[in-house]
């Protein structure tokens, strides 16, 4: 098969669409004829050589992909050559084939082209485990989503307002910030040029957010707890404004607040707190919301897999509105 | 009636026993004719100034008492004048009478002395909102209780014991160490010749703790986040180790690790979050366990109200066993 390969780590020039070996699909696999994969943020920090592959994952890049059941390892049921889905993945999307452990794959939903649907794994699990399995939102919350913008972030507003939430966010751009109310956000904060903490109270009648979706890390860390209503969370699932930050425990103890953190891909594929759980979940109760169509994958550009160093190149510069597609 | 009363912010000698005018039980309410209150940390605080009754509460010290309904407010159903109970208060304990919210009673547990029952409604409810409510403490799991041999965390240990748990404690002597472990505890670590993280570390094979009871914040936040298991989380309920603390929010995130903070004393009496909802759920689901005698009140000093001075000197030493109980 074709598979993009890491000449050496560095930039998006050592990105390679060479010949590499067929995966075989172990016990428990099943082998997918990859329709699309899509770009996330880890995908960056992985070819820069910062953020290695799980013990036993492909060291291809890629967390997620869509495409059809081409043959099923061992002891699979429930699914079947030809199937059409979409999957969560330890590694090994950015290529012609994957083989998936089953449990983490969904099937394509009713209404959402399967190109598209490869942009949807990654984040709808993130955002499910995160703001709701993690940090409890719930109907009446109020959600503040940092990178509203982003494929996480274009996700997550969607989602919250599914779960009737009044949902916040925050961009870089006037222009993304009219994309994400066109989506459904209530609130849009430039934070550029705004206050978050004071936008969000103003807009909240001074409650503040029950839960903050945060991309930044020990930059906001600060704010993050300032901006929380009584008993809120913020969940960190990301560091771009850095590792270490001053926790006051003495605020976040006035507001009997939570810092929490979660990421996808160190889960172990089944057991407690598994990825197995989530895609289980996700597919309940997620997945309806994903077929009446109130949750759509928002693809800002489709390009050839071939051309994934474009697609990092753009991702980095933060110029693309929801998720970058590769079609393989 | 007598109550104690604070002459003025400041030490122990500062605390009189005096004439104070009777409290009367409004709507919602009963009286309580009190047999004993219980000494907390955060009295001592309050004595200095530093933590001021929430608004609409008893300007007089104790949050928690036992005694006898010597009254009803209107509209209190379920009571009856001559019950004998426990309550969890927002002020007022250190009297001779006192009026409480019916939702923050809970009755007399068959076979624990009433006077012993003024140490309990305070503990119970600090341990079983954090350690069971926030941080999910289930059977299976390792529970690290920070001061094992305070009044919260003689508790902890009790309640970590009857929920199947392994539970290890960090304390400041061997003879208090060992007093921990007639209480239950399997593991016991002197802080003071011990490194925490790598005794709890060596005694669960490198699987850490999955709840965090601590009551020292900052200096111990970064060990507290060494300490953990995957999906783990540290409950904050004191700071006597510092306000503000580093928090590696990478590190956090390898373990899927969260932070958390709670208090009692601020809950509103009831909705979400409210001293109601606890209160309740202890009755269902930890007053059986007292009943049974899986959970005791561990009273190491009993003195009369009129030496609160004394009590509290006893507790700012920290030479008390369990909780200090003063009877009116």
């Amino acid at each position: 098969m074709q598979a993009i390969t890491i000449r050496q780590p560095g930039g998006p020039e050592v990105l390679e669409w060479t010949e590499a070996p067929d995966p075989t699909p172990k016990s428990g696999e099943v082998l997918v004829t990859v329709a699309a994969t899509a770009v996330n943020r880890a995908d960056l920090l992985q070819r820069q050589g910062f953020y290695p592959p799980p013990k036993g994952a492909s060291e291809i890049l890629g967390l997620e992909c869509s495409g059809t059941i081409a043959a099923l390892g061992e002891g699979v049921e429930n699914w079947a050559v030809g199937d059409e889905v979409c999957a969560l993945l330890a590694g090994g999307g950015y290529a012609q084939k994957v083989a998936v452990p089953a449990e983490q794959l969904l099937p394509l939903p009713k209404n959402v082209d399967l190109v598209a649907a490869a942009g949807l794994p990654e984040v709808v699990c993130t955002v499910w485990s995160t703001v709701v399995q993690t940090a409890g939102l719930n109907a009446g919350h109020v959600l503040l989503v940092h990178g509203g913008a982003g494929g996480i972030g274009t996700c997550a507003i969607q989602i919250g307002k599914a779960l009737q939430t009044t949902v916040i966010v925050t961009a870089g751009s006037d222009e993304r910030l009219k994309l994400c109310r066109e989506l459904g956000a209530d609130v849009t904060i430039n934070y550029k040029t705004q206050d978050f903490v004071e936008e969000v109270k103003k807009a909240t009648d001074g409650h503040g957010a029950d839960v903050v979706l945060d991309n930044m890390g020990a930059s906001y860390l600060d704010r993050n707890i300032d901006v929380l209503a009584m008993d809120g969370r913020v969940v960190n699932i990301g560091m771009q404004g850095g590792v270490k930050g001053e926790l006051n425990i003495g605020k976040l103890m006035a507001k009997r607040g939570g810092v929490l953190s979660a990421g996808l891909r160190a889960r172990p594929i089944t057991g407690k707190g598994s990825k197995a759980d989530i895609v289980k979940d996700v597919r309940e109760r997620l997945w309806p919301l994903v077929e009446a169509g109130a949750v759509k994958p928002i693809i800002g550009r489709t390009l050839p897999m071939a051309q994934a160093a474009e697609a990092h190149r753009a991702l980095e510069a933060s110029d693309v509105f929801g998720k970058v597609v590769l079609t393989a």
